[in-house]
């Protein structure tokens, strides 16, 4: 431990996310002790001086900062991680990457296409290091999704689909915006299901089969007005609460999304499964240790579905954790980030997703609002 | 037994659908001793002579015909059953509607819209009895989902999503065409999964959830083309492999239809979800016997999806069969239909679904074609 | 068909299971074709002459008896089949092979040791032919479980272990005895769980895994009278409301053995699972055309619990009956068992499981209830 | 965090507990912030200078010790948690005791029931506050069960099974006893899966559903004799590869365990149910976030098994953590374990289960290991 270099944080936001990030920073160095780096929780910054301090004495971090400006700004911190709200996420990125500061960016990246490109372009003129949070990549079972896809065994990938499906907005007596509930306001967060649940299914889907061609869209509101918190009036949602696309990868393959806050009975149902020629595989969050895979390869009588519970040595990540059997749980896909960044600072590789990266999922969901507007197909762009 | 009235069947084909037809009229005196009517298996038809006694006598049949004008001119016939490949249907509608039989014909009822709409005529200008064996409604667990929508347990609909996957078709050697795949024909089976399977998930979402509006849908041709069994020649492949489509109800739900033919690992995978404000519903093909059931209004802590086997004797037909927890399979949703066709003989009702009501679903399909082929939004032209 | 052999029936019993076999010999010949031989539903006999006339024109018997030593007296009958209550059994069964008939017996084959002697020496005396309704047997699902057993796949046995579950008999004011009720009256059916259901997960499981050796058990009577529903008085329960075994089977596996009417939630749920060194077998009533399958000698990373779904063509049974995915029943068993037994009557070989095999599930069930009294081990005296 | 009062921890033994009772004391005070009391990891003590030193850099210990008694005697330390091989058990904590420290002690208890009985005599007698980290219990499924037996939703008990099945030691290659292989000498662990696994079911059913009365039981060792570590022999294997056990409890109802490391295909499979004459509950450790519950007091046609995602913020323990639909992992019952400890220094309240509460279970396993010796039940003493 005491060789290791320092990687000195300085976290922008304090909530749900500011939680896990945290979280990952304090474990890695127990569970990965290989690694040559280790993070050091220099600062937090939240608006709110009171809630902030609260912050850093529960989790430890050396000081408090309630402007971000502020945070960018001081020497002692080596990488910003942006926890905030998305309307921020751009304006201190990019005032982070002029700062020559490393960037670890909530999801999704922007509200919007135009907002992403500044900050691809802010971090690319900079030569700054920068990752994204797209998290459930790093969990085991969807690693080893990642792993046997590319091992070959699919052959020619026909489908992909993927749900995510929740029930937390069903009442319609809910309010909108403000204090945990920025996400169903659309001026913060550039839009609801879409960039909330599905940026998570677009971005595990281009990662394994690569880019996705064109798109064609429905969004829906299912409740038109509800109380915003800040006003405190009964103001229009302007986010998509359920949101469905068909879609075209480039590799010929046909892609079906579908996310909702009013799928009741769902809480955080997040699933994908692909087909190929010669073998299919399918998730599960619920059940997130495990991962089903059918190989057409398998003797005729006795094919079928195996459910692998991916707890073994052998299996991604698995061996820094506990024994075969002993599962682990949504935390440890930030551990697992985590230590996947700071490995690429001895490497000097990138750390996927960076932020060109996650551009091209935005790229998608920008295709994916437009279409839902105008009815018809639209082109992403995406060339691999 | 013996005072029942005959209903004098004539069967035309003699395929998959003549043995589960046919396996319906034979055992359901047997289980539903109640009815006042009971099928008499008077002739069945084919083109090939020898296959046609060959089934006559595998089955019971009293006579056979290798021309179906023959059998729909005969006097002791009083129903028609359509099993031949989709080419045929309308045809032998027409005929057997204005000969004044009744008429059972095997789903989808047409290649396309004007085919079925001429069918439609044909049965209202004759006033004869007619149902379409969409049989998968009448499995008990089907039924029973639709007793929980009807009962109003499920408050205001959000989402229906439906799949039917398969994965029989991938072998890109597999010929089209002719004995045993027509249904890879499109001038025979007028479109792929669309018909043959889609047309199933549509039917019973609409059944349960009102009509679909308008649709949005891509198809794909996988394997481009394919040796012609009937001439032997390399042709191109012009049914749908594989076809997903996005929809609204007008109820105001969105729907989500996915079906392929090239989902390695599953079989004949037909799964629904129905979610409402309240209540949700899902239900899987490969677990007939089983229907999932979450209710919003059990005690917050012990809240779940509950797995009910649907074998109590309280539970739609399974009264008629054996003891809570002992399954039935699939042919018995054809003796299910059988049943309520003979019962609707008693009543004077209509026996669901009618040509009238297969029709809307043609709608679905023709508007899905059509989508399909301009990338557009398509009203279907339902109106409830 | 016209060509085939008769074999003509006469069944004793009409309730459930005079039932399920009567539906087995109708359904035989339309889905085995190839048979010699084919049943003919001559004669049915049960003490209530209204109730056998009913069961008879409703199944489509010829001819009624309403004493059973009529029956077995009657020259026109080939095979004496037994559905009686299980008090009836050696008495019809040793004057059935006195006059020289096949005897189809349900099981278990006795209420005890003593009477499942006489009944193996009387067939054994007479020569005649002879099987034992142990249905499950020819669950496709279980009938593929034995030929992987069988295939040499699983290797050394290390554990067996089954369950049997239901729940339908906790309500105290059930009363016992006499019509539906009489598996709750000892002096008619030997014993409770362990001879309606125990039985059955014993003739599987000595079937697969070999003769079991020594047992010890518990038993358990949790309501301790109830009302005979004959006497009309509240009267001591004699039945085992549970049962539970370990055993040594005579290749040095451990068996677990558990069955109650007092399991809450559960129907009929039979399991079984079976631990081999290079590979398991489990297996689950509720869910009858699944089977899972371990193999070790699956790639480690991508080992895991196979669902098979048991319904392709060459599954057990399965190209007799539709396309793959689509399941068949728990009545299907006693289909295939009728076809077995009459395959047999072509080859001259024994249909099993024999008296003399079902006898050696009584020595198991003697020893259980031996050991149940004394608290002890019981060796059963079975050599294989 | 600055005011809370200090646990300063001794921590014997750096194996596979030491890492998770570790990591249980560096997560409780960020994710449990209301405690007034917050670990500290003072000093760890192992045999080997070099591992211990490695073990304490890795995870933050301030100092090492290479001879408990020293860190016994350390007046700096104000708890002991005892982390060895079964065998030190007794010794450190007897002497723990006597030096008036507090005591977390692994379970097993003790090798035997003699041990575990000086054990309890020695913490009476020296009045210090002690526990066992049977820690399965703080798992939320588990507590959740708890706490619906504890509403007495089951009414009264039936039947309680639990299995716990591995599959590590089937290679008759694995040698025997030394580092990481302790568990399988019998003379340091005192038994095989008994000890080790069923302790834990053991412990769980107790908990819930009162004490055991009686026993009967079969170990067997498969595999007869292996190389042991230690001497480079081979040597007899003395510990029970597999064990079952019938059992009575107090209350009248039935139990059934069984235990193995030669379950192919099983990691860690630790699965329950007990079942009441008004609702049942199972739970399955492979998916440990997930509790099933059937209610009997369900609608009749929407009755079934309930699938439980046990991730709610009114569930036990989850308002700590994430948000509805994120699962944990297993290392979570230890950060509860040392949650509720740290609890219980606030309240003066006992932590279950304590060395008297899991004396009884030694009492159980005492009973099990005579009667699979004798081959009769056995009482093992347990009152209420």
């Amino acid at each position: 431990m005491k060789n290791r270099k320092e990687l000195r944080i300085g976290l922008v936001g304090c909530g749900f996310m500011g939680r896990t990030h945290t979280n990952g920073y304090k474990r890695v160095s127990d569970f990965f002790p290989a690694l040559t780096h280790t993070p050091v929780l220099k600062a937090v910054c939240a608006r709110n001086a009171e809630k902030v301090k609260a912050f850093a004495d529960q989790w430890g971090y050396e000081s408090t900062e309630t402007d971000w400006k502020h945070l960018v700004a001081r020497k002692d911190i080596d990488a910003i991680d942006i926890c905030t709200p998305n309307d921020f996420h751009a304006e201190i990125a990019i005032a982070a990457a002029a700062a020559g500061k490393m960037i670890l960016c909530e999801k999704p990246l922007a509200r919007d296409l135009a907002e992403s490109q500044r900050m691809v372009d802010a971090i690319e003129k900079a030569g700054v290091k920068n990752t994204v949070w797209y998290n459930y990549r790093r969990l085991p079972a969807v690693t080893l999704a990642k792993q046997i896809v590319d091992s070959g065994k699919l052959g020619r990938i026909f489908h992909y689909r993927a749900n995510f499906l929740q029930d937390w907005t069903i009442n319609a007596n809910l309010p909108q915006g403000g204090e945990g509930l920025w996400r169903m306001d659309a001026a913060v967060a550039g839009s609801g299901v879409l960039g909330d649940l599905l940026s998570h299914c677009i971005d595990t889907a281009m990662w394994m089969n690569g880019g996705i061609k064109d798109v064609t869209a429905m969004t829906e509101t299912f409740v038109k007005e509800r109380m915003h918190q800040l006003t405190g009036k009964v103001e229009k949602v302007s986010i998509d609460d359920a949101c469905a696309i068909l879609c075209h990868f480039n590799n010929g393959s046909l892609g079906v999304f579908e996310s909702t806050r009013y799928a009741r009975g769902h809480k955080a149902l997040y699933t994908f499964e692909i087909n190929g020629a010669n073998a299919s595989i399918r998730w599960d969050l619920h059940d997130l240790n495990r991962l089903e895979y059918f190989d057409n390869a398998d003797e005729s009588k006795v094919k079928g579905w195996r459910s692998i519970h991916v707890t073994d040595g052998d299996h991604p990540y698995m061996d820094k954790w506990w024994v075969p059997g002993l599962g682990i749980g949504y935390e440890h896909s930030f551990v697992h980030q985590v230590a996947d960044f700071l490995k690429s600072l001895e490497t000097g590789e990138p750390c996927s997703p960076t932020f060109t990266e996650a551009h091209e999922t935005q790229k998608v969901c920008q295709a994916v609002l437009d279409s839902a507007v105008s009815g018809t197909w639209k082109n992403t762009g995406i060339k691999n």
